[in-house]
């Protein structure tokens, strides 16, 4: 990430465009961005110099043969010439004292090694000169404020309060024709291509102080550094709302990106851990993104979870009501005073609690006075005000009312519509558009809409501290172990250095002593007191049970020295080269909830720690959740909160509950100790043992591999 | 359900129809439906007879005063008057030998008990004179076939292959209005209102046997008999594409339910396992009805789950990859000789595995030819095509070439659209309608049809034959228990009755005996073999584990004189008042998986059975399947397959698998079980403890209420 993000305003409200590959041709890129920039009404307001050497002139106005020749002011280039070309025109715009430039054409790294130096170079050109790179292989950047198109796109008019930043070119094209058709208007379009220079998390940090833009929406294929995205997105959130839609969450959608960008996507888990982590709300389809941005943009967020639905139709309602369980809402009751005055006015068959269903005949009149009795109704926290078209009634007249009764409210309870149909809503939807009121076709997407307006809010209601260090740590402690197995060319740590690194990060382990023989066994089992587990030592073999290595429950004497023996002759056997240190005797913790932490360094955000109950829960269910290190005491506790058998952790059936603190600390500790610690690759605890309350957690078995050097 | 459906013929080609309530007030609905009635391209070809005392002539036809004078040929009555006025009618009607009347109507149950008599008159009168009702309080049919519209609703013309059967006459409206503008076509709209004859049932009967539709949509809010709708839901589903949309599946959902239609609306459970036996695809939103509807309509079933994507852009493809596995489908590669087709033509930079990206710059011969080379592919199942709007090329001449490549390859493999955007792409969508191209705005949405008819494609490879009682069954000795406990006055079994009823049904329980001393219980065990469970014997208490009623492992005679004591003493002091007849002893069986089988009697659907992993599993993680009670074994694995945790019966961790087949087999035993004896109120197996395989499977414990009498 760059150092300023305030170099970025050359790119919104630059004092002088110069485009580089103008063209006359209307079947030339070159022209369409010209069109753009010189449209008459959405045009950019200030200078715009067309560059080519071969013309004089276009579309009336004088063009320059280079860009050194054109005058002053100039600060922003569009360059949208053959690839080969770009390097040196840079040096030029660099010569010249431009501050950005904006690179539209294709021909870099998505082409393969040769396109990926040439980007390396424009880098590098750019950085010499201080200039700002917007791609390349992007169609720039449209922004509807200043106003300013530097894309080929044309359509993208009205003034809006949601920021869209892409990945693709192609999909902006795509959203821009039926944002169109929608009226869903937009601050800005931004297509940052292969990012070279200006990537996502440069716009977060820019974008987050501007207050053009009220949403920031997203569609990402890759990040490249994960620290910087988590820290831009950390702060965006803190001032707007920011959405983020991600492909190649799938494996068959890997394989997509992969292909398209040519960039290795970053495992989702990742991804999905820094959204939570840093406020972004995640989205997985085009028509959430937008919608709950129409909301965002438009709406109050909603005080609680409690909607009501006033309607002309109980079919929709009832749908409508079906979704709000699972966008984590609820339907409202309409207080007793609201219903006394909805009977007043409405049909005597009109249903006036639930969904407030004013049935076919309602009109304008019903409309408004249901409206403004459940805006001044305090059971509920929000409206979806619902219309069907009927016939004999006026749907834009409805809508022209209800924007009305909003406005002169002057409420801050979110209100979304749902308008029911096409054919006959268009004036209806244009009002409400022009309203401010967030309209949409289907029950379900205004629910979803809600929701997410819902979960903002919650979000914003929660204090999200950053990570902070536990108490008594020893990194010393834990590095030593670490660059001394190193030493020794291991990628595992033994056993015994394994815990030792938990122990250096405060997470205790069971008491354990190394036997070498069988009697030795019996001794220390009889003194830490039986049952006791019996554990292969041997730094060579991993998967102890595999091998059957490992006894439990071992409970006298005798036991445990027939435990050592049977022990260390199935481990010769079965690895007859491997060192074999003897067999570990170990306190063992027999009312624990059993729990798996692990951690997993990803490529692109770094360490990984995962969560999850005992064994069959993790490998039958995958109920599991992930957070990147280090973590908050609240991240763990949300992590915790994501998996579904954490619920064990009450205490079912009369079990006792299991100490949380405990559980919540060595997550932490976990965390800390990954982030402390590059050389550590992957940590498996399985399991912690969550002693009952106020005894603490144990870690019973510890697995750590180094990352290769 | 009626027993012949032919009868409803009446409603979709009637020999001359009769409109009472006609009238010539454009306000009025009479005026609408007669517009309808009469429209000169759309309207009914045969004779519509206006019926209004109070008219001589209306829209130039002439007006009767009653039903009584009105000329032959007369099959089908609509009746728009106030309900008072309905069942005198009615009686007119039969006098006259009408065969069918739609009453649209409202006024009946859903303004309470006044109502609900009226519209129970209604029924007679029409049993009496054989006339078949459809409504009240719906809009009626329109049928684009013969064609006929009885609504007031304008606007539905085109012919299609979509019908639809809606439970809302409200929503029937915005859909109409919806569909017109997306160019949906449909065959026939049914509102079935309040449905006091025609159901779903009798409609999904009729309409299977007909050809004018190949897709069945249904909107429902609740159904009244449960084994109707599963008997002709099977029957149609073996004929068409059906396709279900239920509002009342969550709290909220049902609150808004009730209140609408004054019905009790059954467990969603209930609905959703009626589906999945008959075969019907249950949806969640209504684009997804519709969008998967066209789909079905117009394209082949995929015949495997490969679907190859070709696109202009890499972004829509990525996500549309990404919908693809949760979808239940994966992305195709393409073959060999396909890529080096492609090659040929393409750019360089072209992707041609994966997605085929043929960059921005691809025109019509580029589709084109692309899609000829992946429709020739074997590698694939099924193709879907994304365009994204960009300068320089014409999307609707693109979708005229790819409607033609599609014609004239004959293909039989699904080709589905994505066509993103919408301002310049009205032409394209078009085109699209025309040539029977099913399109969609968004990737995820044209993915989303895929997987449905791939899970339709899927249901008819397999074959589902009908449940079939088990054999060596003892269906008196059970109903002799039954009674027996009836008799005592029990609403729950005692445990050996519970045992005995199980094994009447062919479900074994482990070896058991009842323990009355202390003595008794030691030498009991000794016999059966160590480690036994001790568990309280009393009618009177439920759940034993509650007041440390249970004793597990417990391993020798010591223990077990011990455990006696302890259990008896402590089932007095918590219910003192109980009865207590001693102690069972039973086998413990411990190298079995648990699952719990358990029944539970659905006021609608009759007996439900659900399947589920031990305890936790089901307690925490709510992770159960459910199914109607008969079933066949079929129905019984696919209820296994439906619970994740179940991987568990597989053996993980070196641990023998289970024996699946011994719990098929008492799945299909406990339903059958629960047909036979309506008396079953509830019924949990937990646990039914399934051995290795091999060894089938132990009821260790089961709890049997029975229903009051």
């Amino acid at each position: 990430m760059h150092p300023d993000p305030t170099t970025l305003v050359s790119f919104f409200r630059p004092n002088g465009v110069a485009l580089i590959g103008a063209s006359g041709d209307p079947t030339k890129l070159g022209y369409g961005i010209l069109v753009n920039l010189l449209h008459p009404q959405f045009g950019y307001p200030g200078p715009v110099y067309p560059v080519n050497p071969k013309a004089e002139e276009i579309l009336g106005r004088p063009c320059y043969p280079d860009i050194l020749s054109v005058p002053d002011p100039v600060e922003l280039a569009v360059i949208i010439v053959p690839a080969e070309m770009i390097p040196s025109l840079l040096e030029d715009c660099g010569k010249r004292g431009l501050k950005a430039a904006i690179i539209i054409s294709g021909g870099f790294r998505e082409v393969g090694p040769e396109g990926e130096e040439r980007e390396r170079l424009c880098l590098e050109i750019a950085r010499r000169y201080g200039m700002r790179l917007m791609g390349p292989n992007g169609i720039g950047v449209i922004d509807t404020h200043t106003p300013l198109n530097t894309t080929f796109a044309a359509g993208l008019h009205g003034l809006g309060y949601i920021d869209f930043v892409s990945q693709s070119g192609a999909l902006c094209g795509g959203i821009i024709d039926w944002a169109q058709a929608r009226g869903l208007h937009f601050s800005r379009f931004l297509s940052i291509g292969n990012k070279v220079d200006v990537s996502e998390s440069d716009l977060l940090d820019y974008l987050a102080a501007d207050d053009h833009s009220r949403v920031i929406t997203l569609y990402l294929e890759d990040i490249r550094d994960g620290s910087a995205f988590l820290a831009a997105a950390r702060k965006a959130s803190l001032h707007k709302s920011v959405l983020a839609l991600k492909s190649g969450r799938t494996h068959s959608g890997q394989a997509a990106t992969a292909s398209h960008t040519g960039a290795l996507a970053g495992v989702h888990a990742a991804f999905r851990a820094a959204c939570k982590q840093a406020g972004l709300i995640e989205v997985d389809g085009i028509e959430n993104l937008f919608g709950a941005a129409l909301a965002l943009a438009h709406q109050p967020l909603p005080r609680g979870n409690r909607i009501a639905i006033l309607t002309n139709a109980g079919g929709p309602a009832a749908l409508a009501a079906d979704a709000l369980e699972p966008a984590g809402l609820t339907l409202a009751h309409t207080g007793p005073e609201t219903r006394a005055a909805l009977r007043a006015f409405l049909n005597p068959s009109a249903v006036t609690d639930g969904p407030v269903d004013m049935l076919g005949g309602a009109g304008e009149s019903h409309y408004r006075r249901a409206l403004q009795a459940l805006l001044a109704d305090p059971a509920n926290d929000g409206i979806l005000l619902i219309l069907v078209p009927m016939v004999l009634i006026d749907p834009q007249a409805i809508l022209q009312t209800l924007v009305s009764v909003i406005r002169d409210s002057g409420t801050r309870k979110p209100v979304l519509a749902c308008l029911m149909g096409e054919a006959s809503l268009k004036g209806a939807f244009a009002v409400a558009d022009e309203g401010g009121l967030p309209a949409y076709r289907f029950p379900e997407d205004a629910v979803q809409a809600f929701g997410i307006m819902r979960r903002r809010a919650l979000w914003l209601e929660t204090e999200h501290p950053l990570p902070e260090p536990p108490s008594g740590l020893a990194p010393q402690r834990a590095r030593d172990l670490l660059s001394a197995a190193r030493r020794n060319g291991r990628r595992a740590l033994d056993a015994a250095a394994a815990r030792a690194l938990l122990e250096a990060y405060g997470i205790s382990t069971p008491q354990d002593r190394l036997a070498t023989t069988p009697d030795e066994t019996a001794r220390f089992a009889a003194e830490i007191g039986f049952p006791v587990a019996l554990k292969l030592a041997s730094p060579d073999i991993l998967h102890k049970t595999e091998v059957g290595g490992v006894l439990l429950n071992v409970s006298d004497e005798a036991a445990a020295r027939e435990g050592w023996q049977a022990i260390v002759r199935r481990a010769r056997a079965a690895h007859p080269q491997a060192e074999i240190r003897g067999v570990q005797v170990q306190q063992m913790v027999t009312d624990g909830q059993e729990v798996i932490l692990g951690v997993k360094r990803d490529p692109v955000f770094g360490p990984l720690v995962m969560f999850g109950l005992g064994g069959v829960y993790v490998e039958a269910l995958a109920d599991v959740s992930f957070r990147l290190a280090p973590l908050s005491r609240q991240d763990a506790e949300e992590m915790i909160g994501e998996v579904r058998a954490a619920k064990l952790l009450e205490g079912l059936r009369g079990a006792p509950p299991a100490d949380r603190a405990a559980l919540v600390e060595a997550i932490v500790r976990i965390g800390q100790l990954a982030a402390d610690c590059p050389e550590i690759e992957e940590l498996d605890v399985n399991p912690l043992m969550v002693l009952p309350a106020g005894r603490g957690a144990l870690a019973a078995d510890v697995r750590v591999i180094l990352s290769e050097v």
